[in-house]
C-alpha cells in the first residue's frame, strides 16, 4: 500500500508551464461559467460581458434648479432697466429641479431672479442662453453606450453607473469554489484546542487559506481534517470533486511514509508535478483529476501560504477572467548577509523599515514553520535559483506585503526583546493607530551594531559594565562615540533563576549553581544576561568553572526555559515572562536596567510621538507592572 | 411649514473641527463596544484589544523528521568508517514527523541515514548536535507573547497566527451600523426602473454608498425612498436611531422649497453645519441627533460621494479604532487649464496615462450629476480654496483612486468618440484583462492637437480634407510634419440624417435641408461630422445660407439627436447609433473613413499589443459589424 515518491525538482516556471498546458488538456475552462445577480450582490464581482447603457441619464430634458422653465428666444433683450414679462401657463412654467422640461421650453431661470408680478405674469431681469439650468438627455449617461468593459471588477461607483442606465442585475463569472481538506491524524480542529496533547496540532492552515481565497474572490469550504489514510483521503477528494472548481489538499505531499496524497492523485487522475524547486514549499503537487486542478500543498504553514500563493491564486483568478494584481515592489538595503542555496528560487520574509531616509530589510527567520515570520513579513525577497545569496548592505528588490504608507509609519527596534516592549508596541496605537513598532531580537549588543550601521530607531538594551558596575551608557561611548544618543528607561526588571515547578532541588542563590546535582544552562557570550551573571559570579567570587553546564549555551530566554523543561538542564538565568509562559518557576534574584537607546534626532522625531507619549501614559505604567517581575518607577526618563 | 435655511460656507477644516467637537460634546465614543467572534468570521475585522498566545507553538518538542529520536551525547564520534550502534527502544526511538520527542532525547537523525541492524540494533554514520531536526517548544510562539496589537485589521495569516497560539475567538470593534434614508418623491427603486416615467429619477446613490461603507468595515441598512414629507422624514430619523451608529440623508439638504432635512435635524438635535466650502458638495449638513452622528449628502451622485468620502468615511473608521487609509499620491501633469472659483475647495476628477514617461492627467467633467465621471476616473485633484487654478501644463498632485499598475497599463485615446472604440475598450482585456483603453472626446482635430502635444497614445480622427477628398492625412502632414504617424483604420461608418421616428417630413437627401418647413441643427465647426456636411454641401452645389438652422451647433452626435427629439429641430446629421441610443430614425447617406492616428513607436509598443491583436481578431470585426452601421473591411489596416 505505500509508495516511495520522489520528488522533482521542477524549476517554477517550468512546473507553472507543465500545469497549464495539462489544465489545457484536459479541456479546463477560465473563465468559468456566468451567472445574473442583483446589482446590491454585485459589489467586487467580475463583469462577465460588456455592459452597455440601457436607459440614458437623464432619460429626459430635466430642470437642474428651482425656477420657471422659458424658450431662451423669449428672453432676448431683457435687463435689469428692460425686464421681460412672460405669461405663466404660456412663455413660463414653474419647474422644480429634476422635473421634466415641458414641451418648446429650452432654458430654466432660477427663482431667485424671477418676480411675480400677479399669478398669470413673471418679470425676468436676464436674457438666457438655451439649455441654460438644464440637464439635458444623456448628459451623463447616453443610451447604448459603454459603462463597463468585460472582466473588469464592479466597484461602488460601477454599480451606481449600471443602475442609473438601466439595469437591475448584472451579468459576472461565477465564484471559484475552493475546497480544502487538510489531512493529517496528528490535526486538531482549532476549536477543540481545549483538550489538545503533545503530538496532536492545530490545523490552522485552512483558516488562513480560507481568508486569502476569498480576499482572491473565490468561495472556500473548509473540511474537517482527515486522518493519513489512503482510502479515506481517495474517498474525500472523489467525494467533493463534483461539487467544487479546485481541491487543494493541505499536507501529506512529502516523501514521508504516511504522505499518500501524490500516490492517491496519480490513482485519480493525473500528477503533472510533485516537487518544485522553490524554497519553501519544494514539495508542492500539482495535479489534475476529472479536468479540474487539485493542488497538494505541503503542511508547514509558510509553505502552504507561498505555495498557495504561487500555484492557487492565479487559478482563482483566472477563474475569474482575471490575473491576479501585481503587488507593488521596493528597492530595499539588506540589513544581513543572506547565503542560499543554489538550485532554487528561494522566497525570504523581511521586515522594512525607514530609518534615515534609506528603507532597510531585515530578513525573518526562514523556517517554513514559522507562522509568525507570515505576520510579522512586510515582504518577500526573492533569491534566484542560480543565486549564492545576497551581502549585507546590497540593494534588494522587495515585494510588498503591506502599503508603503505603512511602511513609512514604522519605528524600527532593532536589539534586546522584552514582553513590555510588545506591550509598547499595542498600546502606542492608542495614539496613532497608524503607527507600527516592529522589533528584532538580536541581543542588546547585536542592537547597538545595528544602531551604528543605522539600521535602526531605537535598540532595547540591558547591558551591565562589569568595571563601573553602569548600565548601557560605557557600551555606547565605545561604539557610538560621535553620536547624541539618549537612554531612555522602560523598566527594571527581575532576572533570576528559572527551574520547574515546586523547585525540587530547592535553590535560591547564585551559590546554589555549584552543587554537584545541579545542571545549569547559560545563555550565549554577549547577551545582557550572560553578562549580568558572570557580573555576580565575579562579585560573589564564584569560579564558573564550578558550575556543570556553564559552557551550554542557548540564544533566548525561552530556549533555556525549554531545557529547564525538557529535563536538559535542572536550571537557567533568565526573566519571570519565560518561566511563566511555560508554567515554569522564577525565584528573583537581580533588578536589571532595560533601556531603550535612541539617536537624539529619532527620539524628537515625529515618527515616535507616539511611543513618547505612551512612555508617559501611566496606563501604560500600570499595564507594565501588572505583567509582574517590572519596576516601573523610571519608565520614560531619560537616564 | 416651509422654512427657508440659508447655506453657510464654512472651510473643510473647520466644518470637520466643529463636527468633531460637537460629537465630542454629545459624548460621542469611538472606537465602538467591543464583541467576541469565532475566527473563521475574524478576517478583516479589528481588534479591540491586543491579542496574547495562549498556547506556544510548537506546544511540545516536535521531531521535525521521519526518523530515530537520540540523545545527541550518544552520537559522539559516529563516522561512516566507525558507525554508531544504537539499541532501540533505549537509545534510539523511531519517531514520525510532528510526534513529540521522547523523554531524554533532543535530536532526530533522517531515516535516510539510519541502517536498520535487527529489531532491536540501528546503525548510524555520523554524529548529531543537540536539537537537530527538532522544533523546539514556542520555537514559533511563546506562551504570553504578543500576537497582534490592538486597533489591528485581522488579515488572514493573523488569523492563522491566532489558532497557532490557541485561541478559538477573538475580541474586534463592532462594526458601525450606518442607515441610508434616500429622500426624494420623484426617487424609483433601482428594481422599478421597468415602468420610469419623465420627472422619476433612479435612486442609486445608496447603492454606491453600501458599496463604500462596506469597503470601510460598516454594515448598510438601505431603505426605500422616503417622499418629500417633513412629517415622513421626521419619524424615519427618529425610528432608525436606535438600531443605528449612523444616520445619512440622502438629498434634500439644498435650500429649495421641498429641503426639510435641515429643518428636521435642527428640530431632533443640532445641525452643526449646513454648507461647506467645498464643490461639489456644498449644501452638506452635519448633525448630531440623540448623541449620534446624523449626515445629510447632497443628491447630485459626484456630490454624495464627495462628502461621504470627507465626512462619512473617517467616521466609520474612527467607530473602528482606525483612521482611513491614505491614498497613494502621484505627481502629473494636467493637460488643459481648469479655472476654480475661489473661496471653495475643489475636488476635481481626472483621467490618468503614462504617454512617453509623463503621468498626463485630463480632467473629466465638472457637473456633479455626471456618475460616470466618477467610473472613469483614475484620480483626484484638489484645488485649493484660495487658488485661481491651475494652467495648462502645470504639475499636480493627484490622489489616486486606481493602482499605479493600472494607469501604467493604460492605452489613452483623445479625440473623436465613437461607439466602436468602447467595443475595442472592452474586447482588448480578452488579451491582457490588465490593459485599459481609456477616451476623451474631443472631436477630431482635438485629438490630433492632443498627440502634437504629447497627451495621448493614439488619436480617433474622420476628417475629410475638402480640397483633396483624402481622409486624416493631409491634416497629420499639417499638424505633425515632424512625427512618424501611422494611420490604422478602425472603420467606415454611415453618416446621414437623424430624424424623428416615422420620418413625418419624407427627408432623404441634403437637399431636402433647404426645404422651408426643415429645421437643421448642426455640429460645430472643426468636427468631422460638419466637415463631412460641408464638403457634400459644396460638392452638392447648396448654399449653407439656404439651410435653416446652420447656425444652430451642437457639440455631440447625442446632443443633435436630442435637439431633434426635443422637436428643437426637425432634422440632424450623425451617426447611426446616436440615433438609435434616442429611437430617432437614421437615413444614411455618406460613408465616412475613420482611423486611429497613432505615434509609430506608440503602436509598435508592448502596451498597444492587445489593441493591435484586437483589430486582427475576427470575433472584434464581427462585434463591430453587429451595431449596424458599420463597414469593417479595412479595419486594422494602415492606410
Amino acid at each position: 500500500m505505500k509508495r516511495r515518491y520522489y520528488l522533482e525538482d521542477v524549476a517554477l516556471d517550468d512546473a507553472r508551464a507543465r500545469f497549464e498546458q495539462a489544465l489545457s488538456d484536459a479541456g479546463w475552462q477560465a473563465p468559468m461559467a456566468a451567472e445574473r445577480v442583483p446589482l446590491s450582490d454585485s459589489h467586487n464581482r467580475i463583469t462577465a460581458a460588456p455592459v452597455w447603457a440601457r436607459l440614458s441619464s437623464p432619460h429626459y430634458h430635466a430642470a437642474a434648479m428651482d425656477g420657471i422653465a422659458v424658450r431662451a428666444v423669449n428672453t432676448v433683450g431683457a435687463t435689469e432697466v428692460n425686464p421681460q414679462r412672460l405669461v405663466v401657463g404660456e412663455q413660463a412654467v414653474w419647474v422644480d429641479t429634476g422635473d421634466p422640461m415641458p414641451p418648446d421650453t429650452d432654458a430654466v431661470i432660477m427663482a431667485e431672479y424671477v418676480q411675480t408680478v400677479d399669478e398669470q405674469v413673471v418679470q425676468i431681469m436676464a436674457a438666457v442662453t438655451p439649455w441654460h439650468h438644464v440637464r439635458s438627455l444623456g448628459e451623463d449617461i447616453v443610451a447604448t453606450e459603454l459603462i463597463v468593459p468585460e472582466n473588469h471588477r464592479l466597484r461602488a461607483v460601477d454599480v451606481g453607473a449600471l443602475a442609473a442606465a438601466g439595469h437591475v442585475d448584472v451579468v459576472v463569472h461565477c465564484r471559484p469554489r475552493v475546497v480544502i481538506l487538510p489531512t493529517g491524524t496528528e490535526l486538531v480542529r482549532p476549536e477543540d484546542v481545549s483538550d489538545i496533547q503533545p503530538g496532536r496540532i492545530i490545523e490552522f492552515n485552512s483558516l488562513m487559506l480560507q481568508g486569502y481565497i476569498q480576499e482572491w474572490g473565490g468561495t472556500v469550504t473548509r473540511k474537517p481534517p482527515l486522518p493519513d489514510r489512503r482510502e479515506t483521503l481517495r474517498d474525500a477528494v472523489q467525494q467533493v470533486l463534483s461539487d467544487h472548481d479546485i481541491v487543494v489538499i493541505n499536507a501529506g505531499s512529502s516523501a514521508g511514509s504516511e504522505d499518500y496524497t501524490a500516490s492517491v492523485l496519480s490513482e485519480l487522475g493525473k500528477v503533472v508535478v510533485h516537487g518544485v524547486a522553490i524554497r519553501p514549499g519544494h514539495p508542492v503537487i500539482l495535479a489534475v483529476v476529472d479536468g479540474k486542478p487539485v493542488l497538494g500543498l505541503p503542511g508547514y504553514p509558510v509553505s502552504t501560504i507561498l505555495t498557495a500563493d504561487l500555484f492557487l491564486r492565479p487559478l482563482v483568478y483566472r477563474l475569474q477572467g482575471q490575473t491576479p494584481p501585481h503587488r507593488p515592489k521596493l528597492p530595499a538595503m539588506m540589513s544581513r548577509k543572506l547565503l542560499s542555496p543554489t538550485g532554487e528560487d528561494e522566497f525570504v520574509r523581511v521586515t522594512l523599515g525607514n530609518v534615515d531616509q534609506r528603507t532597510i530589510a531585515t530578513p525573518l527567520t526562514r523556517g517554513a514553520g514559522i507562522v509568525m515570520s507570515l505576520v510579522r513579513a512586510d515582504g518577500l525577497v526573492q533569491i534566484p535559483r542560480f543565486s549564492e545569496g545576497v551581502h549585507a548592505g546590497a540593494e534588494v528588490e522587495v515585494e510588498l506585503l503591506r502599503d508603503t504608507t505603512e511602511i513609512t509609519n514604522t519605528i524600527v527596534t532593532i536589539g534586546s526583546h522584552d514582553l513590555a516592549l510588545d506591550l509598547l508596541a499595542s498600546h502606542l496605537r492608542r495614539f496613532d493607530p497608524d503607527t507600527r513598532l516592529v522589533s528584532a531580537n538580536v541581543g542588546s549588543l547585536g542592537g547597538l551594531l545595528a544602531l551604528k550601521r543605522g539600521d535602526t530607531h531605537l535598540a532595547g538594551a540591558h547591558l551591565l559594565d562589569e568595571e563601573t558596575g553602569e548600565y548601557n551608557r560605557p557600551f555606547i561611548k565605545r561604539l557610538l562615540p560621535d553620536e547624541e544618543v539618549v537612554l531612555i528607561n522602560l523598566a527594571y526588571r527581575d532576572q533570576g533563576l528559572i527551574v520547574v515547578s515546586g523547585n525540587p532541588q530547592n535553590l535560591g542563590s547564585l551559590a546554589d549553581l555549584t552543587r554537584t546535582d545541579v545542571r545549569f544552562v547559560n545563555r550565549q557570550k554577549g547577551s545582557g544576561t550572560r553578562i549580568l551573571l558572570d557580573y555576580h559570579l565575579k562579585q560573589q567570587a564564584i569560579d564558573p568553572e564550578q558550575v556543570t553546564g556553564y559552557l551550554h549555551e542557548e540564544f533566548t530566554h525561552m530556549s533555556v526555559g525549554a531545557a529547564v523543561l525538557s529535563g536538559v538542564a535542572t536550571v537557567g538565568m533568565g526573566i519571570l515572562a519565560a518561566a511563566r509562559a511555560l508554567k515554569l518557576e522564577f525565584i528573583p534574584l537581580f533588578k536589571e536596567r532595560y533601556d531603550l537607546v535612541i539617536l537624539r534626532r529619532h527620539w524628537e522625531s515625529q515618527l515616535l510621538d507616539p511611543l513618547r507619549r505612551s512612555l508617559e501614559d501611566p496606563a501604560f505604567h500600570e499595564s507594565v507592572a501588572a505583567l509582574g517581575g517590572y519596576d516601573v518607577s523610571d519608565m520614560g526618563r531619560e537616564m
